[in-house]
């Protein structure tokens, strides 16, 4: 254990650091490895996304060992600090296998409450979105600037972002399409990257479905510290997963939940 | 006129650094001026857009006066080269109302054959993608790159990517899902950007429907300068726009041609 005390923030900060040097020299690799973790379908594991996670638990073994971890691909470390570090090294394995720059590394540090930092990080873009207690900033190849969510009250003003036309099962597919009729523009493929931009203030809404803890509560703390609103189809907490839907503010959520649950 | 005789791959780089200068001062920007080309339909067409074409015409004006101009935004100037410079100065202008990095700067150079020189740029990210007689590259963040296309010879390995699921008419939709689902993994949300990526050997197929000439010439210089073919629905010239396959060689052009012609 090292001596160097670090905040919580600069600890993310390193985690992010530590994915992109071990992320970047795969990304567009014409050899790059993939293999297959569920049978019959389509979900690649890139060494990239192996090596990323350890990476980032060779930095929580340094900074911070009191504390759990939970990793999309090594599992569980319980703590004995109350804290989760939750860690997704490449959230939009497809979109990284594909070259898209909508991948990115997912951090958040969770207490029993759920999210209370996040960091959203796009490495080729170089770009960077974090939220937590004091705020939410972005760094990228414009320099900095504060996220700030849309003030949008209306769904017929509002922009949706989604990854897959098909969302999820049948009728997941159906209550997201009873809002996208509703919104002025729907698209499609953007992975992690939607939430960054709803923080941005650049689009109104995302709704997901099959989601796993560790992609959304990076989100959720970037989103809710740039003042959006992130709950679960039913308007509970997301953070363990499962229905989305994040929205800019308070009415906007309320008007596409409400969409939502009637479907 | 200046005296300075700059080559052709030279004024293409000039009008990409033009327009690139021209607009990246208006992406994000939450006060972003749009107005409506279609009535009823949602087609932004932003401040930068305009910017953009005028800053390339300007660098025409000056280095190329004798060449033809088809631009998006400001109609046709005849040449007496035969040449014409063919420009959409944001290809993806809802990707770009929507703060994804997924639009581009379209430039190509055509003469009565089809286009000879094309670039895609996108400005946010800083990649630039270039195809001429002599080969073709990329630039960004991780350095300078030959482009090449893949070498996937079966529908059941590729990666297909569309920008809407709907494609364009129902007709259309029917035949692209009808190469859907023969392929590995198809993908949504890309605008022009999608066409970079099947020119640096990331993706295998682009289908498209109802583009413009000014969408589809660049695209076309670099897959083709790359390995790529890119032909019409009918396996026919598609500089003219309409429908459009970009498949990443001449196998696997002709297994999906054959399905778009059947469907």
């Amino acid at each position: 254990m090292s001596g160097t005390v670090l905040t919580d923030l600069e600890v993310a900060e390193k985690l992010a650091d530590a994915a992109r040097a071990a992320i970047l020299p795969f990304f567009r690799r014409p050899d790059l490895q993939t293999d297959n973790k569920q049978q019959g379908g389509y979900d690649p594991v890139t060494v990239a996304d192996r090596a990323a996670e350890q990476a980032m638990r060779a930095v929580l073994a340094e900074f911070r060992p009191e504390d759990g971890i939970l990793g999309e691909e090594f599992g569980n470390v319980t703590g004995s600090s109350g804290r989760t570090w939750v860690l997704d090294p490449i959230d939009g394995t497809r979109g990284f296998v594909s070259g898209t720059p909508t991948w990115g590394v997912l951090i958040a540090l969770a207490d029993a409450t759920g999210p209370v930092l996040g960091v959203i990080d796009q490495p080729y873009i170089g770009e960077r979105f974090v939220g937590h207690d004091t705020g939410a900033v972005m760094t990228g190849p414009l320099g900095q600037a504060s996220l700030s969510t849309r003030k949008t009250a209306a769904l017929k003003d509002a922009i949706l972002f989604t990854t897959f036309p098909e969302v999820g099962t049948a009728d997941e597919g159906q209550a997201f399409r009873a809002v996208a009729e509703q919104v002025q523009l729907t698209r499609y493929g953007m992975d992690c990257y939607a939430y960054a931009l709803l923080a941005a203030g650049q689009v109104d809404l995302v709704i997901e479905a099959g989601l796993k803890p560790y992609d959304i509560q990076a989100p959720i703390a970037v989103i809710s510290a740039a003042g959006g609103v992130v709950t679960d189809w039913q308007g509970g907490p997301a953070h363990l997963g499962g229905q989305v839907l994040a929205a800019a503010n308070p009415d906007l959520h309320a008007a596409a939940l409400d969409l939502l649950r009637r479907a």
